[in-house]
């Protein structure tokens, strides 16, 4: 296993240190393991919370910050946060206007939001609603999900509802937002390599000189199906035709990412941006924002996905506000 | 080879392709393989053109816009752009005060970057300065080099000395800024794995499982030594003790980047930057920026590299000044 680690253990202790030393904008909480922003939201403001397992960098760590997330929560590579960790941050964040629990659909993050969420408002009246994300078109249900999986979409859905929460909007509002966002977003992946998580020391999967894998879970879940390695062009159709036939994009402004898995460089990544692109013009689907790079991973795994948002104006107002955060800035 | 690609002949335009589709902020030529601000600088101030060859994405063609450079011209992967792409750039942007190539210091893009600004002042008069950015203090001469190598440096060069040109400074200030940042940048990589050229096909050098490279190039080129893996508290002193033993770092505030190659995920690019900082607080030196990401890369090489920048009152303000380029933004 080649990594930059210490120990298999330290990882995610270690690279929280990094984080904390490198964003002064941010503050870490290494017990609970909590990244909060170093200037909290004014009072009377919905907060919003994330996290889940790490390894998905930038993702949710990344996104603390102004307008989007207030703070996320981070459990071991791939492992939930405990409830515990939950209910701290739910506490912490609440300005008396309530929490929005940003959850990705795994069983384990599902289960312990919820836990967290009754134990927050059972000790200090906490107001929490949940949405949980669902945007995965690869697979109905998976080795961790009942439902479909919770990726891209994520991302996208904390800039724009973090943005409808600094405007002031109060939790029903903001939970109604973000199960439209979560309901007009779709997603699909795929993995040239397996990632190797820290503790495991070996990869996740085989996946075989000359195969890749179509529809891939952010975890390496299996996907719909293995095949030879193909063009770009033919790669960017295996993303696009699945999330297409899942909903109709055409007559309305779309956000579209284009993600890397966290192995494959920039270079890479532009150029499947380049091949998905001609397919949607292709579809009549028209991109108003487009969001190359690394933004939900897998750890060290090479491969891409697609996000495509329907959005209309008022999503795509939210999403042009200003978002100061490591992982996503701009308009500020 | 895995890779999101077409053909290997084809990468370059195909990446320029995506990369205009995803950013209209620029404009890509694509037969001259160069990428301008869609919104051109006003007339009378400096402009700054830098380029080389691809495959270390975000730099250059990521770093056009406000605030940075006004154009950068690709070669294909790992090779110089010809003396041709760079005039044409040079005479584009030049608004009449003249304009600055940032080059890194490998002996084509030298080469050619020189032949460029010659035709550029024949032919059209063009004003040229030029800055040779050498920083890598692995090695003092190179497989492609005569003196140090020209690595992260450049990004934070291409950043502060895009300030004071849209500060509207004259040539020879600007000229003289950037030879003042490259004397005070120093920079030392490693890594774990080769990158694999496309047209080559296969990794560009063989590095067995449990060996790691210090002191490699952006490029592939060898490094100081080879060695067993070690922790990256290790790893952190091999690329800090040359650094600091080559410059004085203390007494000043320092911009310090904590660069990925391509292949590294965040999540261990954040764990290095926490050990790096470690030892330069033990070493008494202040990091009053710090930047931690892929900002100058090496196709899917996993490996980093540390950069230290000994700043001042005056770069600290430069780096502070407003950015919106693809790569690097904040603060507009």
């Amino acid at each position: 296993m080649k990594k930059l680690i210490n120990t298999p253990d330290g990882v995610l202790a270690d690279s929280l240190a990094g984080y904390a030393a490198a964003h002064p904008e941010v503050r870490v909480d290494p017990v609970n393991r909590i990244v909060y922003r170093a200037t909290p939201k004014e009072a009377g403001k919905v907060a919003l919370l994330s996290g889940g397992g790490s390894g998905h960098e930038p993702l949710h760590g990344g996104y603390v910050g102004l307008g989007m997330l207030d703070a996320a929560v981070a459990g071991e590579v791939f492992t939930s946060p405990t409830p515990d960790q939950v209910q701290e941050a739910t506490k912490t964040v609440d300005t008396g206007a309530g929490v929005l629990h940003i959850v990705k659909n795994y069983t384990g993050d599902v289960m312990n939001f919820d836990m967290a969420s009754e134990l927050a408002a059972a000790e200090a009246g906490v107001q929490v609603e949940t949405v949980v994300v669902a945007d995965d078109v690869a697979v109905q249900d998976s080795l961790y999900t009942a439902g479909r999986r919770g990726v891209g979409t994520t991302v996208l859905l904390e800039k724009i509802v973090g943005a409808a929460a600094e405007e002031g909007r109060d939790l029903a509002s903001v939970a109604s937002l973000a199960r439209r966002v979560n309901d007009a977003g779709r997603s699909m992946g795929m993995a040239l390599t397996s990632c190797t998580v820290p503790a495991a020391g070996k990869p996740t999967f085989d996946l075989p000189d000359d195969q890749m894998e179509i529809g891939i879970g952010i975890h390496g879940e299996p996907g719909r199906h293995r095949q030879d390695l193909a063009p770009a062009s033919e790669i960017a159709q295996l993303l696009v035709e699945p999330i297409l036939a899942d909903l109709d994009f055409t007559g309305a402004p779309v956000i579209a990412m284009l993600n890397g898995m966290g192995g494959s460089p920039l270079i890479e990544l532009y150029l499947m941006y380049g091949e998905v692109a001609k397919l949607l013009s292709a579809a009549g689907v028209t991109v108003a924002r487009p969001l190359v790079g690394n933004y939900i991973t897998s750890l060290d795994m090479a491969g891409c996905s697609l996000t495509l948002l329907k959005a209309d104006d008022e999503i795509l107002k939210l999403w042009d506000a200003p978002v100061v955060t490591p992982g996503l800035r701009w308009g500020a």
